[in-house]
């Protein structure tokens, strides 16, 4: 394989900004999707970076997604929460938007609580949950999922793995940034190990009956295997009832895959943001993580790693890719460049 | 052994009323208390049950918990928050109010968020988050605990088993109630393993090395296996900062186990209800709650059991136990009787 060639951040993300408006999008909205996809790359958050791009335009040139939504705040007459209509518009579109409302109320009420209806795949879930966090408040973010998980009890995939990520600032150490979801791994690593033909741990997938298999073929016509068993499914349910349910959006089973261009894909998502000066003094609350933080990393490691807390290592990436540059495979710059020359725009 | 003997809830209740108020608590906290022993009972959650009622008059008697407690709401400007002072009172008064005062702000704003600084073991976690189920809201509620995990990467046990509980309303059938631990399995399984000399499953314990062990006596001297590894380890923490370090109580690692007497235990916790009608009518969001339940139930199974949703088990039990009574083990029976004695209340 040929080394992956690095670009700055600044070429990448307006290729992407331009790529985006050449296909229909709002400047405005085109930033934002961009920052998001740079945010994943820069945290090496791969599946959720730039190869992301051909599908999101696939999906506005088919109209499964709407290029001019006319995202709304719903009106209603409770203070310290909002629904925002996404209208089908891009999932990262309105999780920016909604996260901004949700800590505009959290600034005035203590918390704020945004859910969104009608939305469409949002990307990494820890890019909104951090914008609560870089403000001073803790971010918590949900969002719901095409089938993956077999609710306990049953073979059949109905529930979304449902990512969770919660932000929390910290005075002088990087921020405490959970991004899970609930399966024990991503799908993606069960189709890399059927592509290398591997096989798998047993806690990865389960096949067509529900039970464990080392064949990657086989849990990727199954279901993956959720964290702690009836914990994970029972954790995956409850983003769905918080979600599509709340939202009236879709019932737990419903959602379409980023890759399922049939129509739209029905996400929802729920945003909370948490400000920590309504409980005590901001700076007293980042200095005690810091403790934390230290108190953890002076535990006997396992081995002779170093410790590591929740988002460091992606946090450590991204101020390193930040001004060193970001790499991308040759793979994928060929696909990227194909679509650039599809709408006569400039190659990476 | 022999078989337990089965109490009406009335008879225990009355029991549990009587000895808490002969230890020296008011009536109104007394009530409380008993009402979660009962709750507990009723879902055969026995290791939070009537079982604790000694411990919790030991703490008591030694004056590591405070007896008379001014529970105090702490003022703040942001109408959506509080936080609740337990002054050192018992977890299960606590959390009746905090979670009243939570049901209460969101009735008014759509979400309220209380958490609550030096408080004592809370008991069952679904208690509360149930309170806000029955009042067609949804109930999430967090607490610290004592160090049980290892920090992903170390081998030290410093997080906490630190459960979550949210309670969703459903129109006709049982509500969904989520209510667990972060550990794969409660420490309370290894030693009932080790007490029957029987070898552990690998993914309940590890051993000081922070490797896997199938002894349960090297896993009770190591730590418990977080579900799904580092999500685990990292959800638990987030409980943490959202208790213990953001109502300045304590910090990770700093909370004392309920059968700790060398001073208070130094817990947290936090409240948040969820107002169904500030986002969707209420009867729609519970018909759609029966319809998911219902889609789930439909499932192919795997093997020939029933489907049980989270919580509904232990909701069946609680309908059949209200009306038949509690069984309890002599043994249990025996000890309470003790305790009857030495305050010279009635036994059971």
């Amino acid at each position: 394989m040929d080394r992956p060639i690095v670009y700055d951040l600044n070429t990448l993300n307006e290729f992407c900004i331009g790529m985006f408006i050449k296909a229909g999008m709002s400047s405005e909205e085109a930033e934002i999707m961009s920052d998001t996809l740079m945010f994943a790359e820069m945290r090496n958050v791969k599946s959720h970076g730039i190869i992301r791009l051909p599908t999101y335009i696939e999906r506005m040139e088919k109209g499964v997604v709407n290029n001019k939504p006319e995202m709304k705040l719903i009106n209603n007459p409770f203070a310290a929460v909002s629904m925002l209509n996404a209208d089908n518009g891009m999932g990262q579109v309105a999780g920016y938007k909604a996260m901004k409302e949700a800590m505009n109320i959290a600034k005035v009420y203590g918390i704020g609580m945004v859910a969104v209806k009608n939305s469409n795949h949002f990307g990494v879930a820890s890019y909104y949950s951090m914008m609560a966090s870089k403000d001073d408040m803790i971010g918590l973010v949900m969002t719901n999922a095409s089938p993956a998980i077999a609710p306990f009890g049953t073979k059949a995939p109905l529930l979304g793995t449902n990512p969770l990520s919660v932000a929390v600032p910290a005075k002088y150490k990087k921020p405490i940034v959970l991004d899970m979801s609930m399966s024990t791994v991503a799908r993606g690593k069960i189709r890399m190990a059927a592509l290398q033909n591997k096989e798998i741990p047993l806690d990865w997938g389960l096949d067509e009956e529900g039970n464990p298999t080392a064949d990657p073929y086989e849990a990727l016509k199954g279901s993956l295997v959720p964290i702690g068993g009836v914990k994970g499914s029972g954790l995956s349910l409850i983003v769905d009832l918080l979600t599509g349910v709340l939202t009236d959006t879709s019932l737990t089973g419903e959602v379409k895959n980023i890759t399922d261009m049939s129509g739209p894909s029905k996400t929802s998502h729920v945003f909370i943001a948490v400000n920590i000066s309504s409980f005590i003094d901001t700076d007293v609350y980042k200095k005690n993580v810091d403790s934390v933080v230290n108190n953890i990393k002076s535990l006997p490691p396992k081995g002779n790693n170093e410790i590591f807390m929740a988002g460091e290592i992606e946090q450590r990436l991204m101020d390193e890719r930040r001004s060193l540059g970001i790499p991308v495979e040759i793979e994928v710059i060929e696909e990227l460049n194909k679509l650039a020359e599809k709408y006569d725009g400039t190659k990476l």
